[in-house]
């Protein structure tokens, strides 16, 4: 049989680099992860809790939108952190981000029209739209501006639509209220669809990070328990659509996906329980110490060509100093500092080749001890 | 924001039915569930017992094929049931078989390819097509043939490729290996690809199933933890492709969904244990008891035109001597007897006007229950 071209996309750099990591593991070398994107905590008690208080009922389909129950506890999250007033009827609980997007690009564009993406960026968006039959267009963003991407940058693109995360991965900027609202107006005037990942909010280091629908209703919103509710591995997230699209984002979640896993759902319920809070805002004060500590770090050794970040658990660093093949140094950190870092050129396949980015999502200890083999590598 | 053409999919009939019979419960009024397409029965203890013994570790991310012990066991099932033997490299842990379509079909097929479909046949296959710029194209298979699609229909037909299900949903027929093999052969002479759908296997009344990996290893075939296994939310399926398709699959499975649900395949694990074999083969004694009774009692009541079902838990039964409006006859049969029962127009969107699905999945009690309103109903 042969293949689809659509499916002919760009391979995960950043699984390799696991992938020699394990196995640089398994040959007896300790290798400090600062390349994964996710928590090292577990999810929460109170979502562990309540999902092994219902594990011995039929954990049947769910209706395709999601729990009734979980739907309002997300809506009312709303209210919690934003002070907006959501009607549940609105939430759609996805199987991670990840259906969200395949959701939502199904939703507003046709195959061959052209999608907006920062670069950098989450990788995954370019590939899911070429799997999708889009056309990825990247909008490149400069670290002068925090990597933020300038509204004139999107009005003058010919897009169908955009999406936009804030914080960003891999930089971890964030986007203040104007500017996500300059960034909103630049699609809407247009007719544009308007698509904000917020996979991040939750996790940020000074001010909370403004949603999208603090300033528009008339816009797609992406989140997820995998960051901030650690909870990564259990595949379930949410999106916030317009009233009028609810209808039709219901036949296809129906379709294509029946329902976001049951058990999942569950959890995500605990872990929006109040007694989960302590927990995840203790997850989220190791973050904040270890942001300090690496962009500290980071300074000390001469990398100071970085963007301090606002939120999520990652900086973007400029390694041009060192050089412009960025997997090769990525290589030659974990076999010599043993230290796994991800190379830029996931997130942005014609600049990242000067750029690394560090995920400082696991332990303080780690991050400690890692930083400490990064000054070792780079003093050499 | 305006939508796209590709998400103006159809609505699933059931759908509507089961929430006719959730009013109907909510009002007081007692409804015997013979609509829907899912087990009563929980998840195995053996696979309740492993995700519980696990539920304090983090469940992260696993790699985006699946665990590699879920893999290796998968592709022990082969041998065990079909004698065949399987490199755990081709097998693909999916989030359901939902996961397997999409990523199927965006493998195989590029925006607007024609994909050929069965009618009757499991709706979704058409709104998943849709929704991937792909054009369905049904094949009508007919009761004098037991549903069976014909070869030469097949074989005529303009299409890429095609999607076949044996046992097949909503008619419960199975294809003999010979048959299978005649399907197999017309499309692989004429360089089309062949996508096997075999989540009812494991559920059969006579001969077991054959799988298409008995035929060929260029097919793509797709099972699920959800019928057999009795696992429907908990969103854990598989798929087997060809050795040369797995670098492209787990490359857009990174992409488009990262990893299958990490603790749903913990508990796969445990539903595939030999503690599990008593308990499954049980519940598909009682499937067997069901099959029996239903088959009996629609032949006294005179609704004789069906196929016997070999397999799955459904029964596809002819009742143009009623009517040629399938949904308002099952909307009576709600009201009138206290049964849910599923138009066949989700199906066959042409001949499903006088047809109906019924389903035989819950206990033998309630489809005892159920058989007897029924006679009733068809008596008035």
């Amino acid at each position: 049989m042969r293949n689809s071209t659509r499916s002919d996309i760009d391979p995960f750099i950043v699984m390799d680099v696991m992938e020699a990591a394990r196995a640089a593991e398994a040959g007896g070398q300790d290798v400090i992860h600062m390349e994964v994107g996710q928590p090292g905590t577990a999810a929460p008690v109170a979502a562990r809790e309540a999902l092994a208080a219902t594990l011995d009922a039929p954990l049947g389909y769910t209706v395709a939108l999601g729990l009734p129950d979980l739907r309002a506890e997300i809506a009312s999250l709303y209210t919690r952190w934003y002070g907006v007033s959501l009607d549940p009827s609105r939430v759609v609980v996805t199987a991670g981000s990840s259906a969200a997007f395949l959701l939502a690009f199904t939703a507003l564009f046709d195959a061959g029209e052209r999608v907006g993406v920062a670069e950098p960026g989450y990788p995954s968006y370019r590939q899911i739209l070429r799997a999708l039959s889009l056309e990825p267009v990247g909008l490149p963003t400069h670290f002068a501006e925090g990597h933020r991407l300038r509204p004139e940058a999107l009005a003058a693109a010919d897009i169908s639509g955009a999406i936009v995360a804030s914080p960003n991965n891999p930089t971890g900027t964030m986007l203040a209220h104007e500017e996500l609202a300059s960034l909103i107006s630049a699609c809407q005037d247009r007719g544009r669809a308007f698509i904000s990942d917020e996979i991040y909010h939750g996790l940020h280091y000074g001010d909370r990070a403004v949603s999208a629908l603090e300033i528009s209703d008339d816009v797609y919103v992406i989140n997820s328990f995998s960051k901030y509710f650690s909870m990564t591995g259990w595949r379930v997230g949410w999106m916030v659509v317009p009233e009028h699209h609810v209808r039709r984002i219901e036949r296809l979640a129906q379709n294509m996906f029946i329902c976001p896993p049951h058990a999942s759902q569950i959890a995500a319920l605990g872990a929006l329980s109040a007694d989960a809070e302590a927990e995840l805002e203790a997850n989220r004060a190791v973050y904040a110490a270890n942001r300090d500590h690496v962009v500290a770090g980071l300074s000390t050794m001469g990398l100071t060509h970085f963007a301090p970040p606002d939120g999520a658990f990652y900086v973007y660093v400029d390694v041009s100093a060192w050089t412009d093949d960025s997997l090769a140094l990525s290589q030659r950190i974990l076999s010599e500092a043993g230290v796994a870092v991800t190379p830029g050129l996931d997130f942005d396949s014609l600049r990242g080749g000067s750029m690394l980015r560090l995920s400082y999502a696991r332990s303080t200890a780690d991050i400690v001890e890692g930083m400490s083999r990064l000054a070792r590598f780079f003093a050499t």
